[in-house]
């Protein structure tokens, strides 16, 4: 038995990540390959409390750094009680949000707090995604189409819209950088057009390396 | 207005940290120095519902390395709320455990971890207690006298009395390690003796670098 792919989605919040991942996730069960739909912050039993202590209270409950902490603890738990084991038993695992998440929302803050992000990240998970699809949005049409929700958890308009424009150009530079996992979806078209894409591109991929 | 000193009790369970950081406490104050005391993990709004994550649910829940991260997410909340805002204001900072129990705890377990403790604090924590004590007990004695509990939190039993030897060695070494700033303290003499100790030593130290 082969082992699956670790497949991410990243973008702004209302891109359409959490739409596509679970079109992907469908259209590859369709096609006969078992896939683990998983989220971070969170995806596992202990990363779920973990998320709970990120995502409530007040936005300014955690510094930086404890937040950063924090991200990578989820993290880690998320790693070894659902993201290996799934792939060690051949299942695709497709994940809303992963390390690159945290590298662009602490990167576009600070540049001190990207190397804090990146030394955790070598020291407790040291894992990259096979495969990272980045939906491209603008932030203002996010908005007007009603796709950045404001309910509960979501903090879009908390954070604002300039912050969320940083957010996007720090996505696009994340995925200059690591361009060879990296594929940047335009996720203003059609959501059929840009599923067709999403998986074009993971077949593609997946036949590459097997 | 001169910084306070960050003072801090080692050992294992049932070796007299807190009531002999509560015994230093009272004897500064009426010195007419004023004191915070405090504890790991813990010690902050923030640290406490970290601490409940640690403390709580099955001693398997989380493996050495997210534990080491939810320790040091703690650490660095604890340190940020508690420990340096009271030390500016000319406080002395108190605390019943602090990283050195991380130390020991986990390199007792495996030496990655104890590297994995160090790399961490290096990154993210940078602090050293000015001054500790290490209370060195017996384990049996401790469990004879009644002094190590298993109530609630408290999980004295629950890791055996081998590791507890393991880790009474394992403070006696960092002691060693760290001997500057490390005082092993023999726990097993009456408490008004043990705490008078403390006091000269305190107060040698505080002499000292005044």
């Amino acid at each position: 038995m082969s082992r699956g792919f670790l497949i991410t989605f990243e973008g702004i919040d209302g891109s359409g990540k959490t739409t596509q991942s679970t079109r992907l996730a469908e259209a590859l069960t369709a096609l006969g390959q078992t896939c683990v739909k998983t989220r971070e912050p969170g995806g596992s039993t202990g990363a779920e409390l973990i998320r709970k202590l990120l995502v409530e209270g007040d936005t300014e409950r955690w510094s930086a750094q404890t937040e950063i902490l924090l991200f990578t603890a989820a993290r880690r738990d998320h790693l070894e009680k659902t993201i290996i084991p799934s792939l060690e038993q051949g299942h695709h695992v497709i994940s809303d949000r992963f390390v690159d998440s945290t590298r662009v929302y602490q990167g576009v803050a600070r540049a001190s707090l990207r190397s804090m992000v990146d030394a955790l990240h070598d020291l407790a998970i040291q894992t990259e995604a096979d495969l990272t699809f980045v939906i491209d949005m603008d932030p203002e049409r996010a908005l007007s189409r009603g796709l950045a929700r404001n309910c509960g958890e979501d903090r879009f308009e908390d954070f604002g819209l300039e912050f969320q424009k940083s957010l996007r150009a720090g996505f696009l530079e994340l995925a200059g950088e690591y361009h060879k996992r990296c594929h940047v979806i335009d996720g203003m078209r059609e959501i059929d057009l840009i599923a067709a894409e999403i998986l074009r591109i993971t077949q593609e991929v997946l036949n590459e390396r097997r």
